[in-house]
């Protein structure tokens, strides 16, 4: 290796993974989190690159226990986007008996998408309906969908057991996920304002998987 | 629709688009880009629901020509995890003959990675080695991934016609993205500092794939 002689380069990945952990536990001195919580926290600071996320992040009291239990009980995972379901760990969802779905690349989905005039995200999201029932729903992306899963919700069409919702924009990004809080209608963790995107749902579905605590 | 009665909530996908760049145009008053240079920037600015990152984005003169010209002419393009790989429009990639590809999971790669201590993101690219001439070379997580194409140019093996170079986080990311400006061996489109991620880097090679310009 001659690139970057001069560059203290770190290839070995369980020492970057530590060191990483290290840097982001110093960002968050003096602070004090339930420590699947500060999981959730460390894991989302690290996928963004960025510490000054964490006034942006809500963690619902109830979200990290509801959530591993559903997880570790076979719920499964439902996503809006292809990037988020490529970045959950389904090899562990798997063992414990539940697995991670996305519909929006699905031929029926692109067609009641046309047909209702909503997003694929959401038409997804409407035809998994009461399927979402005790499950984990993760939305990375798009607003309506959150809209949609609080309306199933409203409707006691389907209750999930955690909404991991992190949708990223400047149309409605904010709104579902300030909704979403004000509505309170089941546990959820979120990353407020316009921020968020898959990394962020994808960081608290796989802390949550990994949480080795009761 | 009972949910968000008193909100105005977009639901029709091609509205939600068109109002969201309005919002980032608006952002970008007073600034002027090359047309392409500016769908990158938007589609950045866009997946991290964040116009402060404008100020990270850095691009290579020659980034956008390099890029488009490879991608109409079938190149591949090269990522190095599978959240930047399920992002990229393959379809439209493949329309210009071109695919898309991602190794860090497969098992000769989890070897090579662990016999030579380095990640499997780095390993996957030390194992392209030279077919990654002539390619675009999408690296959204690992520095390492960037520090070996960096080390891989140098030593002759391979000459990507572009670099998307966003890895995120606290260890190296920041230093590999310097090295490569620095170093000026390819084109690239990077995001400075400890920021960048998935998303970015997806959205720049949509952006080029997307681009109806010449």
């Amino acid at each position: 290796m001659s690139i970057g002689e001069n560059l203290q380069i770190i290839w070995n990945p369980q020492e970057i993974e530590r060191k990483s952990m290290s840097i982001i536990d110093e960002y968050l001195q003096g602070k004090s989190f339930a420590p699947v919580e500060k999981d959730i926290i460390k894991r989302i600071i690290h996928t963004t690159g960025d510490p000054d996320i964490l006034d942006s992040i809500c963690i619902h009291k109830e979200a990290s226990r509801a959530g591993i239990e559903a997880l570790r009980g076979g719920c499964n995972v439902y996503t809006d986007v292809n990037m988020l379901l490529a970045g959950v760990n389904r090899k562990k969802l798997q063992g414990y008996g539940g697995d991670a779905y996305c519909k929006i690349a699905d031929e029926d989905i692109a067609k009641a998408a046309q047909e209702l005039g909503i997003t694929r995200a959401a038409a997804a999201m409407r035809l998994w309906g009461s399927q979402l029932d005790g499950s984990v729903v993760a939305i990375g992306n798009a607003p309506t969908a959150l809209f949609e899963v609080l309306d199933l919700i409203e409707k006691g069409i389907a209750k999930p057991a955690l909404i991991v919702g992190t949708p990223v924009g400047f149309v409605g990004a904010m709104e579902s996920k300030e909704l979403m809080i004000e509505k309170n209608l089941v546990p959820y963790v979120t990353v407020r304002g316009t921020r968020g995107g898959s990394p962020s749902a994808v960081s608290v579905v796989n802390a949550l998987l990994y949480y080795q605590g009761n």
